[in-house]
């Protein structure tokens, strides 16, 4: 077989060592995609620990310093900070190395990263529909893409070996490979991820608000409901705030129909209409069956959380 | 021990045998809490299966026949139900029995349940919070009340023993027991429980309405967040229609409060105010910390559907 059908990459620079970068380095090693990982990060607490977990073979003070000579680039930091990092590394990248992210947001990225591709340089951004709501260089794990999706959005003009290559790279790290355009992908993420954080995020905080009901309140009473909110609540508040500005259309447009949605809702239990409530609630039931059955979540009752449950 | 210390009933009347109904047979079973375990459910199906799976030792055609000469009788069904059943068994109520229930409600069980409970009986209405998104004789099983609280809500002049003994047959089925008035709990519930689920109902129906997106991108694509809502949204109809009808007081307030908060949250992102963002997503981290050391949730990144994730 050969480098671009295996998806093998001599020297790969990651930029950015936390619950990607870390789950990808150790994605990379599981299945030998690369002679060499250099990472970066900009504290150096974190590029000590990646160095002490084995997840990458040595560590720079810069990104410049780890994207050059590099095969392959990925910029594993929130979004924000994509601007800053092409211009640092645009003077150091060789002649035919693949530059790509794993950014939630992909219009922006091609906009703050596309004007700092020299050419001969293969930009192909990506981004790996996976998680934890965990973050840090001890939260990754090399599993973490198994039987996930990666969008990739190649730009126009991409090269094709180079992204069959880059298709391959992500196949042997777990994942399943589709290619999208960039504003159609802001589109998707804003109604499966972006739009289900932030509603998380609300909640918990109009909770945490509340002068009726203590706090402690919903701590222990949490397992009817509530904690499911929690978990997603609870990732990086960077890489939200990251991706709440650089989606801000999608955003919105998905935040109008759910609040619209709302208030039907709020309607129908103001004015007690039960048939139109049991219509919403039994119709929803079907979306998680084949969400279950595409293999995109497991079918144990709540979460696996009950062992003793049965399927 | 006595009976009371104990929580033990001679015989004990589950009507209604699905989710909540089989798991408190299956905790009574376990802990030897009754000499005999009689159930009622509206189909045939049901209690034949319910007989199959051997949680309940006779059946009965009618609720009043459950419950004739019973010790202790729990109501187990959607809470629209109760009133006609209150008042089905009320002729047959010994002297002495405990009348509860499991409903996600309670100033409506007080309501529609206490008009027909008989001088001598005692009324403790009950709230175990513990489920999954499961229902059915098939979903019930011992564990479900383990480490949960159960909340009772004892009416004024509740004789003191039976409140004793019932919280110890609560206890012995592995629950913690709070009491509480019932228009608190109903308030309560209404943050913890009522308001996430009618959220993930409202956010199933928005993504399954979009025609700028694919039913089957959703479903793909679903790991990145959205899957978490669809475990709720997949939640009993008949059950969450008959809790919106009867706490719409208190869910209509705490919707209020979600949606004003969200306007506010909408307003951070269209004028791309990354601080307020930033705050918001920063500051509910620490409610998840809470609930995890509480015992409420795994501490197991993605709620454990990664078993390679370290903790």
């Amino acid at each position: 077989m050969s480098d671009v059908e295996k998806g093998h990459y001599g020297r790969v620079a990651l930029i950015g060592l936390g619950l990607i970068g870390g789950s990808l380095a150790y994605a990379i090693k599981r299945a030998g995609l690369a002679d060499h990982i250099v990472g970066y990060a900009r504290s150096k607490e974190t590029r000590d620990r990646a160095l002490e977990l084995g997840f990458i073979d040595s560590a720079c003070e810069s990104a410049a310093d780890a994207a050059r000579g590099a095969d392959l680039v990925v910029l594993c930091t929130p979004v924000g900070t994509y601007g800053d990092l092409a211009a640092a590394i645009e003077p150091v990248l060789k002649k035919g190395v693949t530059v790509s992210d794993v950014g939630s947001v992909k219009n922006a990225v091609v906009r703050d990263v596309g004007p700092f591709i020299p050419d001969g340089v293969h930009f192909i951004p990506g981004h790996p529909i996976a998680g934890t709501e965990q973050s840090g260089p001890d939260a990754g794990f090399a599993e973490l893409f198994d039987g996930r999706w990666c969008i990739l959005t190649p730009v126009p003009g991409t090269n094709q070996e180079a992204l069959e290559k880059f298709s391959a790279f992500w196949r042997a790290c777990g994942s399943q490979v589709d290619t999208m355009e960039p504003k159609h992908h802001d589109l998707v993420l804003a109604i499966v991820s972006h739009l289900p954080h932030l509603i998380a995020y609300n909640i918990v905080g109009t909770a945490d608000d509340l002068e009726t009901v203590t706090k402690s309140e919903v701590i222990k009473y949490s397992a009817s409901g509530f904690r499911d909110f929690t978990r997603l609540a609870s990732s990086d508040p960077t890489m939200w705030r990251d991706i709440c500005l650089n989606n801000k259309d999608a955003v919105l447009e998905m935040l109008g129909r759910f609040t619209e949605d709302l208030a039907a809702l709020q309607r129908s239990i103001r004015w007690g209409d039960g048939d139109a409530l049991y219509n919403l609630f039994d119709r929803t039931r079907n979306v998680r069956r084949l969400i279950i059955e595409a293999g995109q979540d497991s079918a144990a009752p709540n979460f696996g959380r009950n062992p003793a449950a049965k399927k």
